[in-house]
């Protein structure tokens, strides 16, 4: 008899996550009654988000609760189906969490077409991390050609699409990574017009010189030092989408301990006319997400958007993998690969 | 013979401006040439952007040397025009300084219409405070009916105009002022829903009590306690425009001394999707300047747009009276009478 195996959140981390915070149970599979689906999940998306999830921290989403099973976006087979609107062989994408099996009654599943791009893109370039990358970037960004936007986790799937959407709309793409692999495939393989290493000791310095003429959008998604050396480069009009901060995920203070930097930053926004902007893709899905599906549709079709995956086989191995996201190990949109 | 008194910025201060960081003196009154007007100021408007000016601090605007003439906007009649497009008589909006006379070569003048408001409006409710508040409020806040705006010094130009549009456009305006006085008048003669007094030792509390529905919009021009008391209760969503801090302008030292409020802004601005921007007025100006003059013109026919000026007689007493401002003691717009 088929197990669905689970794992769930044990314990709230403090500090970075460690892996007695998860706890992995096989548990029956479930029955689908009239009006469900039954899904076998394929691929487990991790993203950093999920860090929120787990800490009971003012979020923007409410936390997991201790004993549930870990939240994430996942791409499954229809297994068995007693809904009219899906039929056993069908690959969707669902929001079924860290599991091997998941009941649905079909809200929010969407049907993937395999033919169209690989399944897997449907958590990253062409999913969720893609539309926050094109959401932010186009909707609160709005970069013009010529100006120079600068996103750091250049490699990974949130900005490797925005530095590269840039790019297609006539900005200058400087991006940030971790480490000089991540840095060459940054600039040599997506593109980019420059990528500096965070681990350099000059790294202030190379970022200020990859920026000649300033830094015109600051697509925020790691927060911490990158923000220092970014914060001073910002020009008049600069704009801020904050769609992360991922350095401070781990931090176990609100508060750093001084000096106090906030009078400094609101004579900066007001000074420089800055416009700081927190978001999260879903705000605009309603609105824009057909779009976004469609442009990045097409420009992955005409290699214009490439992608890189770093998946992990197996889903016992989610909470190492989720624990190295943290600290920058992935290389590419981090994907666990849940069933073959 | 007649002469120009004019001040000028005699040192840079340390901390608040002290009366001998102006100089005053007495010119002969300039002659005009071809295509120039000699303007006879009657109305100098003081504001706190004129802080900045006396500051080497990096700024929106470039700093006043020392030994220039005192920057800011005036109402003047055209004494003698050698100006094809000016007349004796005219009645003109321009940005002559803190002086008896200048000369003009035209450009920037502005015409106003005696019949249409009287003319010190155009240093006011109808000028750049106006606008800033117009134009901050409606195209950054964009306050929809049923939500709640908040704004300091709300018995002052910009605050006054922001809270009674608010509440033209349908919303609910709280307004934050210093004592009993100006809340009176905030609340009852320009309509507010609710007013508090920044003195009052649990202000935080009563602030609260006033937004029980949270604070969608905060028109920030103050900073300081105030921020900080307004902070915890933003929505999510929220907008903050930021057109002047002035709780900061005679701070020696850029920093606090903590503990370091940057990450938790931050983090906030994710959690919420809040929304913070700094502009000045001019940055709109020629796309929104005109709907500005036409809209809160007709408010101010109609009365649903009060204002109110606290005239100080005598361009002597202009660095008295701006020493003042920058501590709250002015009541209402703030302008001197330099001519009758």
């Amino acid at each position: 008899m088929a197990v669905n195996t689970r794992i769930l959140l044990a314990a709230r981390p403090e500090g970075a996550p460690k892996p007695s915070d998860f706890r992995i149970e096989d548990i029956p599979v479930p029955e689908p009654r009239d009006g469900d689906v039954l899904l076998k999940i394929l691929y487990l998306s991790l993203d950093p988000y999920m860090r929120g999830r787990m800490s009971t921290a003012k979020s923007y989403a409410a936390p997991a609760a201790i004993g549930d099973v870990m939240p994430g976006g996942t791409v499954a087979r229809v297994e068995t189906s007693r809904h009219p609107d899906f039929v056993e062989g069908d690959i969707v994408l669902s929001y079924s969490g860290w599991q091997s099996y998941a009941l649905s009654k079909g809200a929010g599943l969407r049907k993937l077409d395999p033919a169209v791009a690989p399944v897997s893109t449907a958590l990253g370039v062409l999913g969720m991390p893609g539309f926050t990358a094109w959401s932010g970037l186009l909707l609160i960004g709005e970069p013009k050609p010529g100006e120079t936007v600068v996103v750091a986790a250049a490699s990974g799937a949130v900005g490797s699409a925005v530095g590269q959407i840039a790019r297609i709309k006539g900005a200058r793409a400087v991006g940030i990574a971790g480490g000089p692999e991540k840095c060459a495939y940054v600039r040599d393989a997506l593109g980019f017009d420059a990528a500096i290493d965070h681990h350099a000791v000059d790294f202030p310095a190379q970022l200020a010189a990859a920026c000649p003429n300033g830094i015109d959008v600051y697509f925020e998604n790691v927060g911490g030092a990158v923000w220092e050396a970014v914060f001073p480069l910002l020009n008049k009009h600069a704009r801020v989408p904050v769609c992360g901060l991922i350095a401070g995920y781990n931090a176990t203070s609100p508060s750093g301990s001084g000096p106090d930097r906030l009078p400094v930053l609101m004579r900066e926004i007001l000074s420089r006319s800055l416009l700081i902007r927190g978001f999260i893709q879903t705000e605009f899905a309603a609105a824009h997400e057909a779009q976004f599906l469609r442009e990045a549709g097409a420009w992955v079709g005409s290699g214009q958007l490439r992608y890189k995956e770093d998946i992990v086989e197996g889903l016992a191995n989610a909470p190492e993998a989720f624990i190295g996201l943290l600290e920058g190990r992935n290389f590419g949109k981090l994907i666990i690969r849940v069933a073959p």
